[in-house]
């Protein structure tokens, strides 16, 4: 495509995507939940909209992205109720709530700079969004949708649906949804099992608690999403992203608050990413089949076969299209794992390979090349089409060995064609995918110093047939996990693992 | 000292610490205002205070750790005005002053982290904190310490000084304030000039503002310290850190504001660290003698001769106590560099190192041992002197070489002294003092690795007289800036830089 088209989950169509203000995108994206280690599906989910970030800066686009950090706990799961995520593990934990923040806090970020994604531009925080959490509530009490009940605030949802639709994202009817939900028991304040709170009063057990008109509580879940995207992208604005679970309630619910509160849709264009399952199998704590990030990098976990270095991982779930569900297996991941190093080898080659000024060109060639540079574009404005983007890098790959290996006559292509198509190769697998060379990671160039060292002595080694060191030498890297391969061109490459 | 001895700026006297909950310390540090890079002096100051977080838990204590992050830019300065720094921040960069928050708080962490500082146990910011500052107002104003002028709230501090000591960190009188002050001019709404803002009212040109009882403004930055550190460490915690120019006016208020809303004078041992200076000069943009964390690190700015690498800067800054001014300059950091190196290859030594069994016991040698250990905690305990424990383990480092070298023998020693002091040595270095190895810094072993077979081709080669290949070595290593020492026992030991 020409231009970039998103998939809108609001109609589930391929819409043309036109920022609401020239130049400039807003896009917002549900943040994780800050009471334990991140998941392989918030990873996936994280990279997805990482892409999508990345994408529109490189098409030119000003974006201000904002991802939210919840830390205060209370989540309405699917059934409406009301569990103290951050709390309940403080007290596992033997520590005050906001430690279980800071903890988890940093082990997150820690996550998404391992698999090299970028920090949005802004990262609020729940806890830091009271007075205009407070502040929305009473918007949206004063419009009739919300009333109060023993010191929660709970949202009108049949008199919210009586107006306007309800559920669009989720496509849940109305009165369908009846049946997700336990019937209201008798302690249970809310008027309708469909209502949800926007404002929960707690006691004084609850360590996080803040003073309202209400009396002491904390917000309602899907409320700091509605604040915090508004407050830092405008009442309107362009894009709004999450895993497909939050559709409903989470999503569901901003659209409604906004609704009650201002009057006004909030988001143009709804982008879900779908699961992530382990050898065909929603992963669960319960099946024994759900692998942490930094056990898949490890290896340590009885399923796994061997580890998986983060650029492995990272290329692996770009192999297929966020709105796809997408399986971990041993076979996929190895099969990842040459991919990544074939492409990686071909970026290490770039500067390696020159044109040579002679031009003696073929049509054909140059306009195959010229293809390739277009299809990265074309692929990733069809919906960040990132499979089919990396299929196109791997066939520029092909023509940078080639040309590595002599075996394809560079003088075909003329030098600007040549150029262009380095430079794209560099500029997707950097940027816009945000791969990056293992080889030398962390050895500020030490080890490929040593390395060309060592291979050098290997050489003059056999030509002087001293087996002893040649021997010596292939035994020491294998003991290091250094795979060396001697290329057709004479030339010598070598990986770590 | 057998126990722990802080100076504290309350009486200027090193007293004995004594929590306030047997087996727990509160320790609260002010943090950064992120709007710019972290300077030199900031790295000194939490640099200060990561020391006396580890050694607390060293000691065995439970500590929580609170350093809070300033994102509201309002700063009061020293001749009581006001000014925006993030505010005017983000006009110069053209962002949302969130975007400046978080780009500089990131920039914040990466410098912690280049330094091997600990986090903090929770990291609270004041925008966080807002509904608690607007409640801590109110409480202020309750009380009679406080008047609202035109949407703003100030501090009274001649009427809270009739009855309260006021400036005693600083050791200021009152009546000498007055001379610190400009002249109250027309437009002033302040009754008196020492009188400090606690709320302060803005207009809608300011991005940052909630809504509050007086109108729409933004909290008092002293404010900020008061309500994160009682709230996270209860309304009297045990020690309160900061730069010496703090002292005032930031936390004379911090206790002026604690005792105005609560009653309680807050802090029981405060702590100030000293200034840092640049060949004897106060660091500043003017002079052009401001040097920025990363530019030590590599070396790129007029005044220095080399690049420092993180360890010897840390190693540096401990080298002088906390309150004692620090003078930075290219021959301090160069003994520095070399000091750092001796020690980090005596604790690279300490797995080489192993008791023969046999024991000869020399009396003399053993009693010299034994205080030896005991002195690195006599000095942590008085006051924190790192400089101190730095020269314990210099003559540590001279014990273990030699038992390395085989110019002592080892035999004179106990298994169970010789192993104490290997044990006290890894736990002072790095755990106490977070003084870390560089020597393969993120190679993952393999830089070792690849090492170790080419000093071996190296001895072989020498051994079998072939000069060509232990030519090349020599000539390979010092382009890669490594350089390799042949000691007097026979081994070869090598370093980086």
């Amino acid at each position: 495509m020409e231009t970039l088209h998103i998939t809108n989950t609001l109609n589930r169509k391929k819409e043309k995507f036109e920022p609401l203000v020239e130049g400039h995108v807003g896009l917002y994206v549900c943040g994780p939940t800050v009471y334990s280690t991140a998941h392989l599906g918030n990873v996936r989910t994280f990279l997805s909209f990482d892409i999508v970030y990345r994408y529109l800066k490189h098409l030119g686009y000003k974006v201000r992205y904002v991802r939210n950090i919840t830390d205060v706990g209370h989540i309405t799961n699917s059934a409406g109720d009301d569990v103290d995520s951050i709390g309940n593990q403080a007290k596992l934990e033997n520590l005050e709530p906001m430690e279980i923040v800071q903890k988890y806090t940093i082990s997150f970020h820690d996550t998404m700079k391992i698999f090299n994604l970028e920090a949005p531009s802004i990262e609020p925080t729940a806890t830091g969004h009271i007075v205009e959490q407070i502040e929305m509530v009473q918007r949206i009490i004063d419009n009739g949708y919300a009333y109060e009940k023993n010191g929660s605030v709970y949202f009108d949802v049949p008199k919210f649906a009586k107006e306007h639709s309800y559920g669009k994202l989720s496509g849940r009817n109305i009165d369908e949804q009846q049946d997700g939900y336990r019937e209201l028991d008798a302690q249970d304040e809310k008027n309708d099992p469909r209502d949800f709170a926007i404002w929960k009063g707690v006691d004084e057990t609850f360590p996080m608690r803040w003073n309202s008109p209400w009396g002491e509580g904390v917000p309602g879940w899907h409320l700091e999403c509605s604040v915090m995207s508004t407050k830092y992208l405008g009442q309107k604005f362009d894009i709004h992203g999450g895993g497909m679970d939050l559709k409903f309630p989470h999503h569901d619910c901003e659209i409604a608050q906004s609704i009650g509160a201002d009057g006004t849709e909030p988001v143009r264009y709804w982008m879900h990413t779908n699961m992530l399952t382990m050898n065909g199998q929603k992963m669960s704590k319960s099946l024994g089949n759900s692998v942490l990030p930094l056990e898949l990098i490890s290896g340590n976990h009885e399923l796994l076969e061997q580890g998986y270095s983060p650029m492995t991982i990272r290329f692996f779930m770009l192999q297929s299209h966020y709105a796809s569900q997408l399986d971990l297996s041993n076979d996929a991941l190895q099969a990842a794992e040459k991919g990544y190093k074939r492409l990686a080898n071909a970026f290490d080659l770039l500067d390696k390979v020159e044109h040579n000024g002679k031009e003696n060109i073929s049509d054909e060639e140059e306009k195959a090349v010229l293809k390739l540079i277009q299809d990265c574009s074309v692929y990733m404005n069809d919906d960040f089409n990132t499979a089919q983007t990396l299929a196109v890098l791997f066939e520029m790959s092909n023509k940078i060995n080639a040309i590595y290996n002599k075996q394809f006559d560079i003088s075909l292509l003329s030098k600007a064609t040549f150029d262009k198509m380095k430079a794209t190769f560099a500029a997707f697998f950097t940027n816009v995918l945000g791969l990056k060379s293992e080889k030398s990671e962390g050895s500020n160039g030490v080890t490929d110093g040593l390395m060309d060292l060592i291979l050098e002595i290997r050489k003059s080694a056999r030509e002087n047939k001293d087996w002893t060191i040649s021997d010596k030498i292939r035994d020491e890297l294998k003991a290091l996990n250094i795979v060396v391969k001697d290329e057709k061109d004479g030339g010598t490459t070598w990986t770590v693992g």
